[in-house]
């Protein structure tokens, strides 16, 4: 079996189980009490801050542990939004972020707040002069992740740092998936990260507020945290976080290079050993550890399936909608091929055989996906130059898969209409027209569903 | 050593720690992925709800694992709330809950709602009817504690819930004390409890709420556990928490009658042992583990440290209040002396032997600590037959103490002034007067402070 789904989660380091251990005798009371269980609970606490601090790059008293990554997000971003609301009540994130950060966006909307999300480029990463454009005087707050968790992108942080401190406006920066190979480069403001990720234990995130940045923490009073994580404190968690951040972040030079290296090799042979395939996001500043890819014509869920039997564990889709049926904002907002979507995460640690491995076995795996779905025959009208596909009712890839079999009836400068009512296909059609160097004409609304527009070129 | 404060954390349960370790290696992905790593989590997970479910009294599907027991709190309070808000938005509390509870109702009224809070009697309970007055038609939500967290008193829960019923208000019931030693009777309609106070894992509270309670949960949408609890599952917590609320559910019964049997011998010892000394909370309905007493003439924290120092780990005052200088709020709304507040909780399995030798210790360290409080000459001017006490920026337990040393000093039928700016003044003075058969007056303002007026009677 192989793991190559770090990006989510990864199995508990070492140093994190061992602290989790010796924290559990040691840590299990409230550290707020005055007798020695409390006061040996508030040691451990305080130590760990300290070291958590240090690995974030912040002061111990700018740092509050909240119960996961998601809950510093959601606390970040309304605290920052509402110690600032007398300046005003705009938002400024990018299209990719987790969606942790988006639906704090969409909360702060229906709360009567705006927001602008940031475009990003085909590769996925923003433009600082996006960010420069959209601050306006009454933002309250931008966000950027240090680094996209879907297709591994490194966002230009301390550049949209620099322009936010030039106009006054604070930065949250959602580092969920860097801070164990480093702390954040920059000039941030607000920090949000989560042990899981790093090999701490689940129960764990970290929420760094500079001083100096306005911040009204919302909801109940509580004392806990700084007012800012209500709730008895997680110690032994915590400890367990705290040591494995400085753990990882102490192993972390040796397995960027050896990591980016493996990655490398994926991106590089994928396109070789599977055709119609487009890898996605920088090829140059990305996570060490992580590579995506998208395949024609094969749907991402029914791919995982046959890779998880061939011993290969990976995600498809946006990690945190993989439950749903709409395409990955992040795929969405990249304008990239969406479907039969692959990302392979790989732990520090991973052996260079298991990616061999792997490239032995993606091309069959997709070979054989492609193979169950390629039989429908296409409902096909034709109309003088024109093709209609009628694809309604059927899921991705399949007008995809129905419109690359009728194109060649069609002469060269004729047209195939696809009938579609999977949103998918919105993303994939024109996807799939630029790998095949075939014009996307553009949508039309149908009595049903969309009409996407094809003319064939070559 | 002996550690008497299990009402604020009891150490890991054998069983919990057990399954901790078990469930570190097995649920340590992503329960939401379709690889193999994320089922086996699903699995855990699902099992671990199956069980705590069963424990706590309700389905699965009823049941949500928050962080916390505070964020149960927070989350339940916030969503029933929100989602009877067309019914109207008056809340409903104890006067004793705990402050989790109290915050969510400031909260609530911070946000333009109002919130009534149900006196006690002098044991802490209350009664149901009370709760039935208070209910109006705008009343969206009623909480009460199945057990009070400072002195024990069991409340009417069942007969409060069917008050409830009948008016078609939902009740949220806070078990953070009591759900250890079995499901909370009658037909509540939300639960809120913490594992850590049951000898499972910090990081894990539970929120049930029963099929047909409208509930809307609040803040950022987010798809884990039917979106009342955003953010990363804490598994390896989750299972070790529902194991060990089972275990100790399980060995509930013999414990029960043996902290029973302990406390009593506290209740019915102290006030013989220690002179000047009030045993409060309800005699018979109350907690098999806690007894709360409080001593004239002494500081609580002082004290702790005298018993700390002694091997002893008790609490005084409110247990989230500790760091504060206010009297606790439950022995306020109770109007019993606050001053030298000590909460005695056993842990299930405390042995006897601890319990004697505390009764042996306590008396020689109340003692002491009213010796070092014992010297300062009170301030007083005699007017006839008033004496005016001076005990302006004096804290607690001085006001009473010089109260004390001048009754004798003036006539039956003369009244001594104290003159103070220490808020447990307030309760202590007439809790004094109480327990020393003179009369409390009243109080009036002073330029300085306040006046409290005592006649002496005897």
């Amino acid at each position: 079996m192989a793991y190559f789904d770090a990006a989510s989660a990864v199995p508990l380091h070492p140093v994190a189980r061992q602290a989790l251990q010796a924290s559990l005798d040691e840590g299990w009371a409230d550290p707020a009490r005055l007798h020695r269980e409390g006061r040996r609970a508030r040691l451990l606490l305080d130590a760990a801050r300290e070291a958590a601090a240090e690995a974030a790059g912040c002061r111990p008293d700018e740092l509050t542990f909240t119960p996961s990554g998601t809950r510093a997000v959601h606390t970040g971003i309304a605290g920052a939004l509402a110690g600032r609301r007398r300046t005003g009540r705009h938002l400024i994130v990018s299209a990719v972020e987790h969606s942790s950060v988006l639906h704090s966006a969409e909360a702060h909307e229906a709360d009567g707040g705006t927001a602008t999300r940031v475009a990003v480029d085909r590769a996925g990463a923003v433009d600082p002069a996006a960010y420069a454009a959209a601050l306006r005087p009454d933002t309250a707050l931008a966000c950027l992740q240090s680094a996209n968790h879907e297709v591994g992108t490194v966002q230009p942080v301390a550049a949209v740092a620099e322009v936010c401190r030039q106009a006054g406006v604070p930065l949250l920066v959602d580092a969920a998936q860097s801070l164990g190979w480093g702390p954040v480069e920059g000039a941030w403001s607000v920090l949000a990260a989560s042990a899981h990720k790093w090999g701490g234990p689940p129960g764990v995130g970290l929420l760094a507020v500079r001083k100096g940045v306005r911040f009204a923490a919302q909801g109940p009073v509580d004392e806990r945290e700084s007012g800012r994580a209500p709730g008895f404190e997680n110690i032994p968690a915590i400890v367990a976080a705290a040591a494995s951040l400085r753990a990882v972040q102490a192993e972390a030079a040796g397995e960027v290079r050896r990591l980016h290296e493996l990655t490398e090799r994926i991106r590089a042979r994928v396109p070789h050993l599977v055709p119609d395939v487009e890898v996605v996001g920088d090829p140059v500043r990305r996570l060490p550890g992580v590579v995506t890819f998208s395949c024609l014509y094969v749907d991402g869920e029914t791919l995982l399936h046959e890779l998880d039997r061939a011993g290969f564990s990976v995600s498809s889709g946006s990690s945190c909608t993989s439950s749903t049926l709409t395409p990955s904002h992040v795929l969405k907002a990249m304008g990239v091929l969406s479907e039969g979507n692959v990302r392979v995460s790989l732990a520090p640690g991973t052996p260079a055989e298991d990616v061999e491995r792997f490239l032995q076995v993606l091309p069959g795996a997709v070979a054989g996906v492609r193979e169950k779905l390629g039989v429908p025959a296409p409902v096909a009208v034709v109309h003088r130059d024109e093709i209609v596909v009628d694809a309604l009712g059927k899921r991705c890839p399949i007008p995809v898969i129905e419109l690359a079999k009728v194109i060649g009836d069609v002469p060269v400068g004729g047209t195939v209409r696809v009938l579609s009512d999977d949103e998918a296909a919105r993303l994939d059609i024109p996807a799939w027209c630029d790998m095949r160097g075939q014009e996307y004409v553009g949508e039309e609304p149908a009595a049903q569903g969309t009409a996407y527009v094809i003319r064939r070129t070559s």
